[in-house]
């Protein structure tokens, strides 16, 4: 039988949490049951509820403390038959997540597909093998970088900041996910513009730079818009999804004229995420939701950064991105914020190579510019791989050295 | 100049909020300043973001229970200029908390739209005027009731309920948020029959109920589905708008051919709004938010159930619904979970008369069933408008006397 199996964490203070997880198994589904005739029962079957198991969990400090009494914690699986719901993300959260989420210290941590639902679920249409073959870099982590300072200033800064960036060598450059419609750097222009200067570094160093344009605006005009995106030459688009809604990059994923990667931003991620009491995982939302809804990047806060995740916790959202599942291609995990070239080592050893190197500030504020960062990125990357320090590296290498001297890691 | 005022509630460590927030008006918007050339600075003034205040609160216990340490509060606001967004939610949130959500301690706490930036947003088409006209009923709260345990059953059987809670005199009947597109019970068929039985009901007793079907499916299909809702004959939508994203139930409430009230159900909301670190609060989700964006009536937990809000929550919600706005009619609070006849009182007391008394257990569970439960909460209505205590009119109607046994309040 096909069915979703929630898993919660649960606070309370009495502990009883055999009898809850039994009352939102039957709240969530056929309401009542012991009350019911026979024969409804036997009718309401196929519908009900079931509590799969109820761990409990040690007590923990922080919890108690803010609660200021002693606080029972568990974790707890209920199943949901798919009968019970249409294929979309929207019934399916509303279901195991919609009163439930109003209802006390409660966090939804995982979902699991069970049966045939997966297969309502497209997953990557890309993926980590599908965008690696689309620049031809087949071996080692992705470099990419993000536009500064964009806002406010017109095409021609827009379009040298994508230049020096590709010269470096990054292989994957993102808009400004607070880039929206601006009359000096219009959408269609941007992807015109920005399709002839790569082409133009191509042919110059033979290296390919993809580059991923904000798509915004309202819901309704985005799957032409983004049809639109690519007849005019998009590589890939970069998505808000957390401000529309997950069934919304699912359409943009299925849609069959647009056909383009897409990168999930976690804008607004937090507002779900960030507590330990209520919401949804890091993991379950910026990993295995946006990878089954179509992603092929996820962006997430870096585990280094001053904008930061436990480690644990971006660990578990690139274990989502990059599992085995029957159904979905792999998605590239995308740590982000507050890396420079010193970290390579670290973001190789933590993420592996299936993984994208992303930064802004480290890029940007390179000595030599945006393509001396870039430079000291590849070459950091290159030196991990072949089992280099990257303190020897940086002596053949200037851009590296310079990196290394002003942000650290020699 | 138009722009939009973010209210920030931020704890942290240090209790620089000057500087904090002075880095977010500048990090969310130009990116730095001081740095850049004179020539720059002009172009860029206009996107600046500016810090309108840094208001600091007192400690917390709570929060300085939970982080082990002294934690600094305080309420901030920044101002950002409306040339750095389209006029849509998504590019809004993803603006003044996109990447903010995810740094640290920080939750949304109010919006204001200055200048011409509301004019972007419809507000609800029929507000609490326009349903009060459409059912004839000025100047008392409504009532109304959920179906329950529809899941699993067939179309007689959510007929039957339709009819006894019509009988008994609600004003508004919803669909359960967790039915959608069961083949026992299909769409449109409830809307056909539902519209049938109500007519029915009106030409015996004269007494008009609307129902609201739940819309449900995939995002782009919404649209379409909820125009065949109208030919149909339905008379209001309910819509899971968090599962979905504010956007598309503003698409659904500015479509010119669907022109049916819009009741915003919370579901999901819980996951966004229950933390008092992270996330946004209540009153600007359930209440700003739903309302500008189009929902005629907004759901959200009554303070006296076991699914409950803090009572001042819940006023700020009803207040943000409410409230005399320039652009935007009033739209209905809809306190609800826990709701039985006796509360009558404290809900006209607390929400006053422009309200909804919404309960679904305290109809259905009515030892006369959803007919008796229905009279039980009008004559409750009644009893509190002209004055009367409830056990006084409970001697001269069976039905309360009936509610206020089973439930209390004599």
């Amino acid at each position: 039988m096909s069915e979703i199996i929630a898993t919660y964490l649960i606070h309370d203070f009495n502990g009883e949490h055999e009898k809850k997880a039994e009352s939102i198994a039957l709240g969530l589904t056929v309401g009542t049951w012991t009350d019911l005739p026979h024969l409804v029962q036997k009718q309401l079957e196929k519908h009900k509820g079931r509590v799969v198991s109820v761990t409990p969990l040690s007590e923990e400090d922080r919890a108690n403390r803010y609660f200021n009494r002693k606080v029972y914690r568990s974790m707890i699986k209920i199943a949901y038959p798919s009968g019970n719901f249409s294929n979309d993300l929207p019934a399916i959260l509303t279901t195991v997540f919609g009163k439930l989420s109003l209802d006390g210290e409660i966090k939804l941590i995982d979902l699991d597909f069970v049966g045939d639902i997966h297969k309502a679920f497209p997953g990557p249409q890309f993926g980590i093998t599908g965008i690696r073959e689309k620049i031809n870099v087949l071996d080692r982590p992705l470099v990419m970088s993000i536009f500064k300072g964009v806002l406010g200033r017109d095409l021609s800064f827009h379009n040298e900041q994508l230049k020096q960036q590709a010269l470096g060598g990054v292989d994957l450059v993102k808009d400004d996910e607070i880039l929206f419609d601006q009359e000096q750097t219009p959408f269609i222009d941007r992807i015109r513009t920005g399709r002839q200067i790569l082409k133009e570094v191509y042919e110059t160093t033979g290296h390919r730079t993809l580059y991923a344009v904000n798509l915004s605006g309202k819901t309704f005009e985005l799957l032409e818009k983004a049809e639109r995106a690519a007849e005019a030459g998009a590589d890939a688009l970069l998505f808000n999804v957390h401000t529309y809604g997950l069934d919304v990059l699912q359409a943009l994923r299925e849609h069959d004229r647009i056909n383009l990667p897409i990168m999930a931003h976690p804008a607004y991620s937090g507002a779900v995420a960030s507590s330990s009491f209520y919401g949804v995982s890091y993991a379950l939302l910026l990993g295995k939701l946006v990878r089954l809804s179509g992603a092929d990047l996820s962006l997430f806060p870096s585990p280094y950064g001053n904008v930061a995740l436990e480690k644990e916790e971006t660990l578990a959202i690139a274990e989502a991105l990059t599992k085995d599942e029957p159904s979905w291609k792999k998605a590239f995990p995308v740590p982000s914020a507050g890396i420079h070239p010193g970290m390579v080592p670290n973001l190789i050893k933590d993420f592996g190579t299936d993984s994208v190197i992303n930064a802004g500030g480290g890029i940007h504020g390179h000595p030599d510019g945006a393509k001396g960062g870039a430079k000291a990125f590849r070459s950091a990357v290159e030196a991990v791989l072949i089992g280099k320090a990257l303190s020897d590296a940086a002596d053949e290498d200037e851009a590296l050295s310079k990196a290394l001297e002003l942000w650290g890691g020699l």
